[in-house]
């Protein structure tokens, strides 16, 4: 594994002591901050968030904000999704897309109040994009990044833990809803939400001193919950189908090729950049879509990535690891749509995965993955 | 040092497997791609660098390409540099900001043909940032970020070891100018510049298996010379006042404060977003900028960053080593303005730095520094 120069460029966040301390073993840059890959081991950090409950710093999910009276229109302009239909408290899952229907992040957004609206992003400078097409139009908005570093409270356990720290108005916050819980005197938004299938809340830290406050009160209320640290898991999240933006999808592909229609809402008279061109795409077919990869018993994970039918090049795979739970090599894949016709038509055999000299057969299934 | 997790995300160059070879120790993540940062030592990388050649991989280094009728209205508007007077072979240092005169990114520019300019960028989203002006005010440009890789060749051997490769006429490159050389049948853009001082050439490769070919040649011509792999080094680029976006500034600076007013046409007649707001700040002055600190015969570098004066806070170090060329610690800090003014009166002294309970006594000067 390569070592990690830090500077300030990559930024360190109020909680980077706090899980130096921890054991941190690797990380990853992301939004230009840090991000903790890796605890334990991949695995036991599997293990661990599947069976007791994490914390875990995820600064990186930085908060582009938009503030004034067209904020609902730039929103609206940047994503396919009716945002009209967005609840006061919702967390409401946005493909961003510019004018060719490419993706540019897929935010969480929030409406935070009247005429603002949060959108905590996936890795790349919303803001510039968001800023960019307002100041092009002469929209009446604020655009900015305030500093806010959210924390994440993951795991089966986690509804036990937010409820001894916060009291049992946490077991109202429905599935993809946040509310504005007190804590010391300060609201913090705190939503049912998180970037794995384990169930947990995100608290949306705007004060570092607070912050602190309360991750360390997470772990002493929860030691006899097994409480640890932890962060996004690669093999959960592969397990889940949870798209990674950056690893699984870039400014290259539409959100039609990733499995995102359903936030598509192409029949809808709504203000929004990418329609035009995402109709057509929806009427002419993706080139290529995402699909998920899986060789029961394979235990090593293949050095080349591409992806064969017949001897013939048909794609990549993008994410992939080895599950514990099924025994099985699990990958995400960008692959050619004709190719996944022919495929799907026998049932997903017959791909094989380039392993160099060795070929690895592999079962081809749509996201999320379908274990038996 | 941390360990750092790389992923699809986190993109790998044509020159990766190569810089792993020659035994690269540490990386940086820029733009989403991988920097080497340390191959020996930053101290004996410096020697290296100050004394003989070195090939870097800087494909980091993403092109911009803006392209079409209103390409130029475009560059210009993202810039407060009279873009006019770039000539055609130049490579044009910008500082691009936005609506309030605030840093965006900090490239070269370069007018590649008719109607296309290319950005070499620092590490921020410019494409996203000259894409949303260009939907937003309907400009009829593409916005695109073609595969390009350069490599860059550093040191005072640099000239001799490009003509070996390319010929003598490398030397009627001049500084900071840039020709298309052939290269194997192919056209490849050839500047004489790169983020050190110590001369040499930049590559802007466009084809990844000549790219590779023209390193290994790089290599094999240079044995005598001492040719070496590097990368941008702290130590060269501190003492020569190389500003790092990101590290020196960032979007909360303008250019007036990191000295880089000459850049500022602010009494020309230039269609510039940034002209309003920089020129307002040039009248009332700037409250803080970037200046250097010195501390002779200190070989620790400080873990507590902020600067006092006469216990005071004025101030943050952005970036510092130990230079061991002139046995000092050096810093590039922002400071307050007003603060700097009474220092200045004094001859840069009395200003310390914070080390925990040690305060570090510096002196405060101009960037670059001037070393006696």
């Amino acid at each position: 594994m390569a070592t990690l120069s830090i500077s300030r460029r990559i930024r360190k966040t109020p909680f980077t002591s706090r899980v130096e301390a921890l054991g941190v073993k690797a990380y990853t840059v992301y939004n230009n901050m840090l991000l903790a890959t890796e605890f334990r081991s991949f695995e036991a950090d599997y293990w661990h968030l599947c069976q007791h409950v994490q914390v875990w710093d995820v600064s990186v999910e930085r908060q582009v904000q938009i503030k004034g009276p067209d904020a609902f229109r730039l929103v609206q302009l940047m994503t396919p999704r009716n945002l009209s239909k967005a609840q006061d408290d919702q967390c409401f899952y946005l493909p961003l897309c510019d004018e060719n229907g490419l993706m540019i992040n897929d935010p969480i957004a929030i409406h935070i109040e009247q005429d603002a609206w949060w959108l905590s992003i996936a890795d790349s400078d919303v803001q510039l994009w968001a800023k960019g097409l307002a100041v092009g139009m002469g929209l009446d908005v604020d655009v900015s990044e305030p500093d806010i570093w959210p924390i994440a409270i993951q795991g089966p356990k986690a509804d036990e833990l937010m409820r001894r720290v916060f009291g049992d108005i946490v077991d109202d916050i429905r599935f993809f809803r946040y509310k504005r819980l007190d804590y010391h005197g300060r609201k913090f938004v705190v939503s049912r939400s998180g970037w794995s299938k384990q169930g947990g809340f995100e608290v949306y830290v705007d004060d570092p001193v607070l912050g602190c406050q309360l991750w360390d009160e997470l772990f002493e209320k929860g030691a006899d919950l097994n409480v640890g640290p932890g962060c996004p898991n690669l093999i959960e999240r592969i397990e889940s189908g949870l798209l990674s933006f950056g690893n699984d999808m870039d400014f290259h592909h539409s959100p039609l090729q990733c499995g995102l229609r359903k936030y598509c809402h192409l029949d809808q008279d709504i203000e929004s950049l990418s329609l035009d061109a995402l109709r057509r795409q929806d009427r002419q077919g993706v080139p290529s879509r995402l699909m998920g990869l899986m060789a029961v018993g394979q235990n090593e994970t293949p050095e080349d990535k591409t992806v064969y039918l017949e001897n013939n090049k048909i794609g990549e795979v993008f994410s992939d690891c080895l599950s514990p739970r099924y025994g099985a090599y699990l990958a995400i894949a960008m692959l050619d749509s004709q190719a996944i016709e022919k495929v799907m038509m026998n049932q997903g055999q017959g791909l094989s995965i380039n392993m160099g000299s060795q070929a690895l057969a592999v079962k081809c299934m749509e996201i999320p993955f379908e274990f038996e």
